[in-house]
């Protein structure tokens, strides 16, 4: 059991009455950032593939083929999203396998025609971005470059092109920020690159993976070389994702075997979840506008009433160029990580970051990046709304709050 | 499209009649060695974890502490079942996936340490096998040898013995083979391991992905570091495999990022998958014998039917120690392609070899192996049998292979 896990099972046992009385409660949950519930029709779309059409896609004859045209249809439904070519879909095992493809598979290939490499990235990117390339630094002998962010929390693109060298492979810059929401102009930092473009040709990737429910995700508008999606943030299944790689751009495979996925990611097709992954995508697409309508009047009304109704507290990062359902909140003098457990204990799902971290004790690296002290960044909410979220549960989380709120400032 | 699908396609449309017929009849597979179809009361343990239990096992909050105990939980099954601690179970998102993690992670570590390694592995291994250890061999400089087997298919253990090196350090040799059955001795090899010890530690691996419907797969008394599993394999969900890591063997992570899995395999677990992985496991380790009887019964039959009633047609491989639901059969002149097509034509489902090299048309390295003339191994199939194959399946196969059998051999 993870360590905070014991946490909230020692708080739990302290408040015995709160645990029963928890069984019979409405849960709320704005943590669609760290994970979404699989569509109704979503998982109707995956269920013939596991005891039905259970072939493996490899295989010649007919169940085989029918698992394998599931693959296809899913991969070009993909690609039209994407705008782009089927065979430029790899289907990964997560986001986070897609973001490590990307970074060391582009690396790796550069590698094999020179010594040095530099990268470019940001301080605000996710852990399966920033893990990868700290891998590249220390154990391939990479450089990296950490571009700083704007308060507001957004990469420059004349802090690209100052950075950008002879020996770069490689610009990785997130769409849209998992804890602060800052979408990053990532068309103006593809032309940029593009203008760069010297002896060696510089891939410019981008992490999608909060992006796919409210931004548009044409490659070309974007100007993006390679670019992440992950299926459980769209109301998809865990347990897939997704790399554009557009055509020509050379990365090589992290898992080698059968030669799956056009020999970039060997192992039996994940057939149930490719399915899963493709509907959920097509239905984001299908439905972007409203649902970002929908969760930016929640959000605003969330953000209006809070600032209101609690004194002193503040939106984190840019409220221009974020996506529509985050809102990270400052409640100054507030302990971050009680404030979670005590939520919890009401029903309330919220966290502090990234999923990722939130276990780890020290403060948001995003948070930090964009001027927070370490004492705000502790005292920091991400509330992250979703297609299930309605006015009446943000209004019963604003209740709780503003109850709570004062039994955890600590002045 | 695969280049094989467009052949069936071609054929398809050249037999427009028996297309038509096909959508009626009663379809047989016989290749459970390539896929099974996830049992009922497994995808029933994994449904509650789309859609309802859907919160990322990383975050604080009651909804990813429930998504992490179910996660805690699989593991403790997982364990459970080959003997170990929870911790030394590590959930990837494919068998490859483990194999690559295996090979390329104890390599990569051995290789912090030391400018030479030797590694030690078979010809009859799967191609996630193979591929990890040709990308060590061609990248990482690493050197392979690679065990011949007996005409049975056997690895000895002397010849284990013999290539032992001072810089060994690793060897990998599978449990049980996917096209011919094989038994290897898994608890021999790793005595004659366990013996030389010397400067270096040699850590010993196997693939297990076959064995596990049918084999004991208690680690101690096989006597291995690491053990990968397969969910696909054992009536379990595709995109979830296992490995086993004995406590104190270095393995780098192939992905990088929010540290689960214990820092071996970063990105946001696959509950429902890895829910289904623990019930299958926990259900095949239940019915192993039951399984393994009947799977046993019906290819004795089948051995017994065919080799009677198609005249020269013998068994490859040893018949005993073989896993009791493989039957690869050589059909001396005829055209294992050709006669797949035509049988899958007919609704039934075999395969050549490996599904992860069907869409090749070179012949098998494991029939090579064991002897086979390029000719006789392309004039051999696979069948394998599950726990959903009847006697009366076999004997539909057997007269349709008597009618068929003789219209594809080519004298």
């Amino acid at each position: 059991m993870s360590r905070v896990g014991s946490c909230i099972t020692v708080y739990a046992s302290r408040h015995g009455k709160l645990l029963s009385f928890l069984a019979f409660m409405k849960r709320i949950y704005l943590d669609y950032a760290a994970s979404t519930p699989v569509d109704e029709e979503v998982l109707k779309a995956m269920l013939p593939y596991f005891s039905e059409t259970y072939g493996n896609p490899s295989s010649v004859h007919a169940f085989g083929q029918d698992a394998q045209s599931a693959v296809d249809t899913a991969r070009a439904k993909t690609a039209a999203a994407l705008g782009c070519l089927s065979q430029e879909i790899i289907f990964t095992g997560s986001a986070t396998e897609a973001n490590n493809l990307a970074l060391i598979g582009v690396a790796e290939e550069a590698l094999k025609k020179r010594k040095n490499i530099h990268i470019i990235s940001s301080r605000v990117e996710h852990e399966s971005v920033l893990e990868p390339l700290s891998y590249l630094e220390k154990e391939r002998g990479a450089s990296v470059t950490y571009l700083p962010v704007t308060s507001g929390g957004f990469v420059r693109p004349e802090d690209v092109q100052n950075a950008l060298r002879e020996d770069t492979a490689l610009v990785s810059i997130m769409y849209a920020n998992n804890e602060v929401g800052t979408i990053q102009p990532i068309a103006e930092i593809a032309n940029v690159i593009r203008a760069h473009n010297k002896k060696f040709r510089v891939f410019f990737h981008t992490d999608a993976a909060q992006a796919a429910s409210y931004l548009p995700l044409a490659v070309a508008q974007l100007g993006v070389d390679l670019m992440t999606l992950s299926g459980h943030k769209m109301y998809g299944p865990k347990g897939v994702g997704a790399l554009y790689i557009k055509k020509g751009t050379p990365v090589a495979p992290l898992v080698h075997g059968g030669g799956q996925e056009y020999g970039k990611r060997s192992g039996t097709e994940n057939v149930p979840a490719v399915v899963g992954f493709a509907a959920a995508l097509e239905r984001a697409v299908a439905h972007r506008e409203e649902a970002a309508g929908q969760a930016e009047a929640l959000r605003n009304y969330f953000i209006a009433q809070i600032t209101a109704r609690i004194p002193d507290t503040r939106l984190n990062g840019s409220r221009e160029n974020r996506l529509p359902n985050n809102a990270n909140i400052l409640f100054p003098g507030a302990n971050a990580a009680e404030l979670i457990v005590a939520l919890d204990m009401e029903g309330i799902a919220v966290s502090a970051g990234s999923a990722c971290q939130s276990k780890a004790l020290a403060e948001s690296h995003v948070l930090s990046a964009i001027g927070l002290s370490k004492k705000d960044a502790k005292s920091s909410l991400r509330f992250s709304f979703g297609n299930y979220t309605t006015k009446e549960d943000l209004d019963a989380v604003l209740d709780i709050l503003v109850k709570l709120e004062k039994k955890f400032r600590v002045k």
